[in-house]
Order: C-alpha cells, then structure tokens, then sequence
C-alpha cells in the first residue's frame, strides 16, 4: 500500500449502522500478571462516546510475528484497531516497527516528531533511545501526546497509543474528533434482589421479544445479599425504554422490587 | 471427535519446553467496559506456579460464532485453552453451548452435575434454569466448583471456568493437580530512580547478551520521581543471575543506585 494515511477514515453505511473496534493490547507484562491493564475499559467507554463499539479485545505478547498477525487480522476484521503499549524508547517496545512490517511500508525518522521530541528533551537531553519514539511507519500521521510528547500515530485504520494510562487517557482525548462513529449504544440497568436463576426463563423471553435491545445477566453481592444487575444496551432509545419496561413488569409480577440504580448512562 | 476427554493433557516435549496457554474472556460486559476483568491476572500467576505461561488473551463478545472460532482457533495453537464467563443459568450465558459446537459434539444433561445442583438448590429450589448449568458437551469432564456448586468443564484441552473473580479462584485452586506444566517463569525486579530512555541502549546489548532471559523496562513514577522497573524472566535461575548481575553493573557504572526491591518472587 503505497500511502495507507491518506485512506479515508471508515465510512459508516447509515447513520445506524454499528461502527466496530478492536483493541490490541501489547505486552508480556499483561501477560504475566505483573500489570493489570485498564486500558480496555477506559478506550470502551471513550469510544462508545462517539460511538464505535469494542466487538473484541487481543493482548499480544512482545514478539514481532504475533503483533503483525494480530494487526493484520483485526484491521481487516474491524473498522477500526486500536493499540496500546510498546511505543517507548526501549528493546522491547517494537509495536511501530511491526505496524510498518504489518503494512508492508518502511519505518523512518518523522521530522516532525523528532522536532517535538528535541523540545521536550533539550538538545543537551536527546539521545538515540528518545529519538526512536520519532521512528513511525511511512505515511502514518501522528497523534498528539501532550502529557510527554512522545506522538502516537494512526496509519490506515490502526491507531496506536502508549501503554501508560494516564498518557493514553489524554491522547484519546485528543483524538475523538478524527473518529468517525455510528450511533452509541445506551445502557440501562435494572438491579434487583434476586438470584439470576429464579428470572432467567422469563427474561429469556423478554429478550426474544426485544431483538435490538442486547440484555446481560449480571450477579452480584451487597450487603450480603445475593442480586442481579439487568443491563440493557441498544442504539435506540424507544427499543431500550420497552425492554426495561417489560423487565420491571416482569419483576414486579414475581413480588421483586427493583433497586434504583436503573438511571440512563451510556455505556 | 467421539470422545474428545478421553485425550490426555498435553505432555511437554521436555522438562524445560515451555508448556502454553490461551486465555478466552467471554463476555460483552467486559467489552462495554461495564466490568473490569481480573481474571486474567489471577490465572497468569496462578498457571505460572505450575509452569504453564500465558502466550494470548482474547476478550469475546456474547456471540456463537466469535466463541467458536476463537476456541478453535486458540486450542490448536496452545497446549490449554482457559474460558472465563457465560456458563450461568440465564439466556446470555452460552459458553458451554459454543464449546460443544466447536468440538462437534452434543451438548447434554450431566447426571453427577445435576445431582449437585439439586442437592445445592434443593428439590424445592430446583428449577429449569438452575438445571441449565448441568448441561455440558459429551465427554467432558466436570471441575468441581466449592463455591456455588454449579460446575466448570474439561474438555480436550479446553478448560471452562465461570466469571465470578472468587468463583475462578476457587476452582483454579483445585484443578492445578489436573494440569502439566513445564518449568515455572522466575522473575527478578530490578528498579532504579532513572528514566528509561537514559538506560535504553546498554539495556539493549544487555538483553542481547542474555538471550534465555527476558527482560522487559516499565516505567513508573514514585513520589513524583519517575522511576524504570527493569523486570527479568527465565526459566533458568542461572541465566536469570547472569542478567541481574549484568543490569545492576549496568546501573552503578552508570551512577545509578537500585532501590531495593529486587527479590526473587514468581510471575
């Protein structure tokens, strides 16, 4: 591919159509146990927010033929990937180096990354480490990093940002209005009292009768009780009103009473 | 595949080959960023201690087809597969279902496992949804589950475990004697107040010299002093040794004091 940047962003086909996400989150600390990773949660919410939907998420190891499998894989899949980790200046951060080798385009110095980079660390602090965070793939247009000025960059339809939360959370920020969604999903969630079990063949029901309305099961224990978190998520406000509608029904029919925490939210 | 439990667990080639797992999160509320996963931190230590390492993970959504073709796809690249989420007793819980549709078999009522559900729930308590959890692929073989009673599964090299974090823990906890694993991942932590960027490239030709140990750079901030943990894993103890003693040589020819907290743990 000769200039991946200057592909268009993905086009929605209709104003409701689902835009879909991936997120590649890179790296053997993950793996390990040693990090727990909050990124996936944090990109989820952000991006539903201009509503693009997380169908999947992979964490990869630190090795250049599972990287470019995965970006290859999920690029093709998704409209769009989204990366986090690997971007620093040390041996084990080759995430750039495999996106350049995924799209088959040479890695090269960026002027205007290294401009930023030779700012942030003064002429008497640059070194061959930091300027290797101005090494990005041919055509990929940066994103900008305003916490520690290392730049992510987009190539095609691959975003890829840091591993460090804090850096990640503001460069998303950033970023939201290149992004091109569909309609967010809306959630509402019913929370009950009761075990999943003693609901579970007649909200079977209600979600056959409600098919764009997507409604999850969840248990849980407060104050030593056992209950159930119902959350429904759907694109469209009307579908999602009577689903919950029918689950209120549904519990108050049975003697439960529904907590309140059933307030609109998105995610 | 007539009788897929009836295959042993995979035999390492050798005592030091590396014994591989894939971990299956299977849930849209971990995508929707509704519910942060543990898990898979939980079973990276706990998989290690028994010399099985974590090669992937994948986050999947509620769908037969993504479950499918993710278990399929992860048993034939790893020794084990791990599954978390979706084999509870309402209509979004289809895990068990999916793994039967990926190993071609049927899906049946267990007798032992509905026999501990209706000892749990009691002949009163006892109900259509309840019984669902009995319901698992033909030969498998049930994990004990010390908790809530409903069972996990074994089939072939695909183990499936619930999403409830202590639930996991719990049956993670009886079922290492059912696993083979190779030689444990050691680890040493090696941390300094520098920058990682100051320390790249002789960190670099460290790793080179080291080939059987992975080192891996994380920085950190710490009482607003930025910090680089320098993390070293090996199946080898001597090799691990040789790496430690060359980074912290590395560090004092460099001026730089190590903070102590560089004992041997696990992970």
């Amino acid at each position: 591919m000769a200039d991946p940047a200057s592909d268009p962003a993905p086009e929605p086909a209709a104003v409701a159509a689902t835009v879909t996400a991936c997120v590649l989150i890179i790296g053997n600390e993950i793996l390990s146990g040693r990090t727990q990773d909050v990124n996936l949660a944090f990109l989820a919410k952000a991006l539903n927010e201009v509503g693009i939907r997380i169908m999947e998420a992979r964490v990869v190891r630190d090795e250049e033929a599972a990287i470019v499998d995965a970006v290859n894989a999920c690029r093709a899949a998704y409209d769009y990937v989204f990366t986090t980790g690997g971007i620093g200046p040390t041996h084990d951060d080759i995430t750039s180096a495999c996106i350049a080798r995924a799209f088959g385009v040479p890695l090269e110095r960026n002027p205007a990354a290294e401009a930023v980079l030779r700012v942030h660390y003064s002429e008497a602090g640059i070194n061959a480490a930091r300027l290797k965070m101005a090494d990005v793939p041919h055509g990929a247009e940066l994103i900008e990093n305003p916490v520690s000025s290392a730049p992510g960059f987009q190539l095609g339809n691959v975003f890829v940002l840091p591993g460090v939360p804090r850096i990640l959370q503001a460069m998303v920020d950033g970023l939201k209005g290149r992004l091109r969604g569909g309609a967010p999903v809306l959630s509402r969630t019913i929370s009950a009292f009761t075990t999943e079990s003693s609901i579970a063949l007649p909200l079977a029901a209600v979600q056959d009768q409600h098919p764009a309305v997507e409604i999850g099961s969840y248990p849980f224990v407060r104050a030593a009780r056992f209950g159930t978190s119902l959350v429904c998520r759907s694109t469209q406000p009307a579908a999602l009103d009577a689903a919950v509608a029918d689950i209120v029904a549904l519990l108050k029919g049975a003697g439960i009473e529904p907590i309140r925490d059933d307030e609109a939210s998105a995610a």
